[in-house]
């Protein structure tokens, strides 16, 4: 099915008035509602959608932070006769408060995996969802009909539904989601009293690690907290993982420690590749390059003319380095051919 | 100082292949010695220097996987009168086990920051150093005749001296190398044998915190047990953190929460930025871009028109994503500018 609309949404965060600005694109007519006028006036503004004074809708999407999830959706079931959703992180806490109600039928849950570090209407964009997952969790007792307007909803945004259950979406955001958060945070919080001189000598592994764990702690905090038992088991399971490498570290067992590397090897080649394909081998190609405006556009446009795809940049940051290098990543098969493109175009490479 | 030379280099792999390059590019004459003689031909055919047979050299470079390094810093005191240093990723543990030699006064221990998740001379490259942190540290006996030829050393190939005492550059190393190598190891064990459909959901920040996990096993085995003291402090540490986290995640006491998430910020704040200036407050621009050749090398050209600098670059990974996703990075201050700069030449862009 397609979704004719309208639709209200409810909370005009980033996530909210996304959902506005893509359905808008899609010709639905939108309806915004927000605690914080504010808010409503800055996404109306964007073009997410006009304010909301009642007007009768096909699907309401609840857009706002974990801890009011439950009762916004309450509220949608009983103010209107809509297919209501949400966009949270958490899909089993919010059934558990309303599974009960007899209308928690036209409830559908819902969570597209994009745009959790940043926040506020200013920041949202109708291609936010473009391609991405978004999982759609219905409950055993979700009516087949809200199950499609939920899906609608997901193809009118440009994404791509994965239909979960409940807590198997909990389960599987605790693992590739929540669970890294708090180990980044947890290496993260090793280097906050640090000695200056010993953080001199971060390179670009720690800083990729540690990247998220800037993320705002408050709205972490409630998706943790919501999603508690599951994370609860990933945790103790990190920490038997953890037990063991101190006791190999500390007796230096290194047939132990083989084996835990061993493990997370095959833990990054398991994370999907470039969209949703198997991961295609890549290879790297390093360049140096001055550090002002214009070059990178030099590097692409030579780039693009030797006819490589580039799958991935990386621009090192290190310390003291008044040359950038940038990091390349190519199919395998072509790193050759950038390379020699490259260097008979003067840069300076290597792999 | 500087290095007249000649110098030898023993262990002909990626760093020691480097530190040839980059020294034969500053005019020193470099040997070449490695027990794999299929190395160090392929080093000498790069131009990483000529074959050693027992010339007088002025500095000896150990360059062999961190089990060899003590034994060769031995061979090279025995062998030569010269000056000795090494680039492995540990300090103390080699001079535990030369530290008594008399002629052990010639040993200063060295570690340049670069390079470690890639392998062999044809890695190897003149630029790998250029601008990177290199650590020399000194042991109290070390002649500071010495320690002025590996400062020597460092600055011939390009790098920025960092002087720390053995143990200390062990602790940094293990808080900003070793630390978050492990922290990467243990998230990515959880993924191996994941469902596939939760890993379906997988998105940037995973992939970022699990990216080094996928680095040699065996050499980071021994680094690891190398590292062994140093390490075992802080991963005590994290594990008292990780017991307070498991803790306030089952009880839901989110001020506990709050204070570990809290300290995870601060510690992203702490790692020095780019240039090893403070950090400078950047923002992001996300644009969408076709995934084929030539797209990235005309949204370069349009933001180098616009005469604004990239701090960094991000592309966007998620499956299923046909149109690309770029995150380009820029000082807060420039990214109004750049964003209406890409809006007036037609790209999808938002904030």
């Amino acid at each position: 099915m397609t979704l004719s609309g309208p639709i209200l949404v409810v909370g005009t965060g980033l996530l909210g008035t996304s959902v506005g600005l893509a359905c808008r694109r899609a010709g639905i007519t939108v309806y915004l509602d927000d605690v914080h006028a504010a808010h409503r006036r800055t996404a109306a503004s964007l073009g997410a959608g006009v304010p909301w004074h009642g007007e009768p809708v096909e699907l309401v999407v609840v857009a706002v932070p974990p801890d009011h999830v439950a009762a916004v959706i309450a509220d949608a079931l009983e103010r209107t006769d809509a297919f209501v959703t949400d966009v949270g992180s958490v899909k089993g806490q919010p059934l558990h408060e309303i599974g009960a109600r007899r209308d928690a039928v036209r409830y559908v849950g819902g969570h597209p995996m994009a745009g959790s570090e940043r926040s506020g209407p200013l920041a949202a964009s109708s291609a936010l969802f473009d391609g991405r997952p978004w999982a759609v969790a219905p409950h055993a007792g979700s009516l087949p009909e809200a199950v499609a307007a939920v899906e609608a909803l997901v193809a009118a945004c440009g994404a791509v539904p994965h239909r979960l259950d409940p807590d198997d979406h909990d389960l599987a955001v605790a693992r590739t989601s929540h669970l890294p958060q708090l180990l980044s945070v947890l290496m993260a919080a090793q280097l906050a009293d640090a000695p200056e001189e010993h953080l001199a000598l971060s390179g670009q592994g720690v800083r990729d690690v540690t990247r998220i764990a800037a993320s705002d702690p408050e709205l972490w905090v409630q998706i943790v907290d919501g999603n508690a038992e599951a994370l609860g088991a990933l945790l103790h399971a990190v920490r038997e993982d953890l037990d063991r490498l101190i006791a190999a570290v500390t007796a230096g067992e290194r047939e132990a420690l083989e084996g835990l590397f061993a493990r997370g090897v095959a833990g990054t080649v398991a994370i999907p590749g470039k969209h949703g394909g198997p991961a295609v081998p890549t290879a790297t190609v390093f360049v140096s390059i001055p550090d002002h405006p214009g070059e990178l556009a030099r590097l692409f446009a030579d780039a693009g003319a030797a006819g490589v795809n580039i799958e991935d940049v990386r621009i090192d940051h290190d310390p003291g380095r008044e040359m950038g290098l940038v990091e390349v990543v190519v199919a395998e098969d072509r790193a050759e051919a950038l390379h020699d493109a490259l260097e008979s175009r003067g840069w300076v490479t290597h792999r």
